[in-house]
């Protein structure tokens, strides 16, 4: 372990900030980076520095709540640089909400979400660590407890994913597919995404929404009707699924990106929730915090065993980029999980 | 049982239609009688003639889906005045979805919700008939069920109701306040009708929305947050009921009375779904029609037992004032469940 003293160089975090209130779709005048010194450990404490920092469209929501000047929250893969925490050695890789900052001081308490040393097969490189942010990460644990635990499907049955070529739906469309065995149709809003879902994970029901009409190729689709929606988008978008659905079907509301950038948020059409008996329940990863290691075991075992198709993130290359890749989450360009690679020589 | 060819004369059917498309609140000029002349029994029918009409605001909903010319639908209770079916004796109190109309030829089928003979204390006048349609029919029985099969509060949570002087709202929060011991707050539009509640049913934590901020009455009355929604109401208010709602709170949707009269139906807040990780269940009674008369004599036995405040309906004469009363529904002047008497004499 390292002790603190070893390392005279005064140390400085770099931390993006919201400059200003969003409005809409954020721009890159509104994010603003600010320097802050790191303090010297204290027992306890470990010195954490960003290799990815996960790119989520669910932030524009929380910003909405906090002050003018905040640091960005966000989750990140770091590097242990110091130690005086035996749990948190150096060189280990942690996972934790530290925001959109290069260094972090840290005690290894949960924060938004919990902060761990990466599993063996991450850590030792069996698995590229940046996984830790996709399928073995938050974007693969929404998918699977978002099927396992809210909609729990049944086999044969009609399930409909939203954003099928983002980085929770395209899990959640494979698990469903190819675990268990759902006949799976996933929106997404172009054709090229389309195609990509089609290679990449063999998701061939496929709607694309800006060139055809939802509704129409649902009924093509799901003749019988849908019965359970994985919805990470919300809006316009869900209340056509809603309209789809067969009664007392579910949906398990993971996100609604649709209305982040917006005044009004996503609503959800109560009418078609009434005729239908429908349930809708929305849901966040933390809530089975204390399975998080074995869903990401069981993760890890889809990938060796070859039972889906699995991939490394979407790679963006810098720290300063990552306003401009946050910006671009909500311009439906994306397909995949966005992380941004820190490189090792910012600090 | 008397035969058809006992009477001789000519029966015709006053049948209300829906003569326009609705737009907004409906108009008088948008409904029009028709006369329907009665054929002879076969065998296996009955003639029912209404006594009591229920005025239902979802009728509006249905509206939008029937084509312009088709008879308005509803619940009434009937009594049967000629019978060909022995399940159905001549003199007996039906409950049936026939409509607004006079007279009705019926096979005893289920419609829209279960067609029966009244239970004894009903029939037998133990209890006014017109309860079959109030505390002993669909308003009771969603009270009942959105309570015990949906929500399942536990004692001492905090449960709202919306619409809380309406014909659902009203048993809903009684029963939850008295039986299931909850600490339940109502919402309604007026103070008028805030009193009412309070002398009719004992509750008295009331928010009258016209009046009063709903948020800011609710973090009074729920400091600690509001556990389980039972909302007829649905958009504006149901909204601001989630903002004030807890972590895994629960929403049983029953109604949207405020988006029935609009292009947009009422929505639901998707952002707060997934933030408090709600769970929301649309209901219609008729899921559990195989258990009505379990929960009509359980509802009977709070009554009999003075364990809650019963009270009749609401009455309007006239067959001609149905669709007064039932555009009086969407101006929020109404208390309790609103049903219309039909003279014995309207045939």
């Amino acid at each position: 372990m390292e002790s603190p003293s070893d390392s005279p160089k005064i140390l400085k975090a770099r931390v993006w900030t919201m400059s200003k209130r969003f409005v809409g779709i954020p721009e890159k005048s509104d994010f603003h980076i600010i320097v802050e010194r790191i303090p010297a450990l204290k027992t306890g404490e470990y010195l954490a520095k960003a290799v990815y920092i996960s790119i989520d469209p669910h932030i524009r929501a929380i910003t909405d709540e906090l002050p003018v000047g905040s640091a960005i929250p966000g989750i990140q893969i770091a590097s242990v640089v110091e130690s005086l925490n035996e749990k948190f050695p150096v060189g280990a890789y942690v996972h934790g909400a530290f925001g959109w900052r290069t260094l972090t001081v840290d005690k290894g308490q949960t924060r938004s979400v919990p902060t761990y040393v990466l599993p063996d097969y991450l850590n030792d490189k069996s698995m590229e660590v940046s996984y830790g942010l996709s399928l073995l990460g938050v974007p693969g644990l929404a998918a699977y407890f978002g099927l396992t635990e809210v909609l729990k499907p049944r086999r044969g049955e009609t399930l409909v994913v939203s954003s099928v070529a983002g980085g929770v739906g395209n899990f959640a469309a494979q698990i469903a597919k190819k675990i268990l065995g759902c006949n799976v149709i996933g929106i997404t809003s172009r054709d090229n995404k389309a195609k990509w879902c089609k290679d990449r994970g063999g998701i061939d029901q496929t709607i694309s929404y800006m060139d055809q009409d939802v509704v129409e190729q649902l009924n093509k689709f799901a003749p019988e009707g849908v019965d359970y929606y994985f919805d990470t988008v919300g809006g316009d978008i869900a209340n056509s699924v809603l309209s789809c659905m067969n009664d007392n079907g579910k949906i398990a509301q993971c996100g609604a990106i649709s209305g982040y950038c917006n005044d009004v948020p996503a609503h959800l059409n109560q009418l078609e929730i009434i005729e239908k008996e429908l349930k809708v329940e929305g849901f966040q990863v933390t809530r089975w915090k204390d399975r998080w290691f074995e869903a990401i075991d069981q993760l890890y075992s889809y990938h060796v065993g070859k039972r889906m198709s699995t991939y490394p993130p979407v790679y963006a290359a810098g720290f300063e980029s990552i306003p401009d890749e946050f910006i671009r989450l909500f311009r439906s360009f994306n397909v995949g999980k966005v992380v941004v690679i820190v490189p090792s020589n910012v600090l």
